[in-house]
């Protein structure tokens, strides 16, 4: 389990820990019947298959793929659940750099037939976790060509939902989650 | 793309063909706006990978798992959809030995949350897709052991939806889903 990403020092593999935190979260919520969300496994372009007589098929070529979508999804109280997980050490803010353009259109897309989209932002300084609404990361990546390339702590902060730690689970999202909708009814 | 499943007789791989219909009717659906759906990429066990100085990382043995979860999932209208793709070569049953107790469970969990979950039933014989319904389907797989292994067809017609085949989307499954909506909101 731990080979399964290149061993680089990209961004998206500083973050594994963090996803391995959610993950467990969501093996809880499952266990409690609180949510169904789930990792979408890597996807791999295969090129080479051996199917050795009499055992498994065995993968022998194969190249790690840029994802299309968020790394998670799911449902909870009817709703459907789409978010990304990221991690930075920076103190002050979040670089934007990460993201790609297909995973914001994703996003948008997921936004546009009124499934709920955030990113979990992990700043590894403070150790605190946010989850950040879709619709306030966007404007933030759009303009990230004539403006800032990253997005200032403090607005996450007063945009977003402070995620508390626990035991079980760890990440507990789902109370950011139930802060966020709290709002969007009394708006 | 055609080598990224085992070569052998098995179930899935039959289906191959009607998955890609629907994912290429998913790709349709996307860029109309309709919704987003998308196939779970099939979860790989990674034992080996190599990285070469300069160049991308290579899988170099790695092996297929069973997923726990079923093939596609998405977001339309504010609801969380998650279905099965199966095919038969029956002409008056669907045999139940294709799914396995991981998949059902993920699918009774996903109801519970109010997900809308079903089974896309292809009869080969006929040419005939339907829309199953998951609390249709779950008495059927629960009482397997002592009754029988298969659905009627005539049982899949009564209770599910048909699905027109056409050119753009292929597989018009979303038009049954709308019937099926329509009809759950008159009872
Ligand atoms: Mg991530
Ligand atoms: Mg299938």
């Amino acid at each position: 389990k731990k080979n399964d990403k290149p061993k680089d020092n990209s961004y998206s593999n500083r973050g594994m820990q963090f996803e391995e935190e959610i993950q467990e979260s969501n093996e809880f919520y499952l266990s409690r019947g609180t949510a169904v969300i789930h990792k979408k496994p890597t996807p791999l372009q295969i090129v080479q298959v051996d199917y050795p007589a009499r055992s498994a098929a065995v993968v022998k070529e194969a190249y790690f793929q840029k994802p299309s979508t968020t790394d998670f999804n799911g449902v909870y109280k009817g709703l459907h659940l789409d978010f990304e997980a990221k991690e930075t050490r920076n103190k002050t803010s979040f670089p934007l750099k990460n993201f790609h353009d297909h995973q914001v259109e994703h996003m948008k897309n997921v936004c546009r037939q009124r499934g709920l989209c955030f990113i979990l932002i992990h700043f590894r300084p403070q150790e605190e976790i946010y989850l950040y609404p879709a619709e306030a990361f966007f404007p933030w990546y759009d303009s990230r060509m004539n403006g800032r390339k990253s997005i200032p702590k403090e607005s996450i902060e007063n945009e977003g939902y402070l995620v508390k730690r626990g035991f079980l689970p760890r990440v507990d999202y789902l109370k950011a989650v139930d802060e966020l909708l709290q709002d969007r009814k009394e708006e």
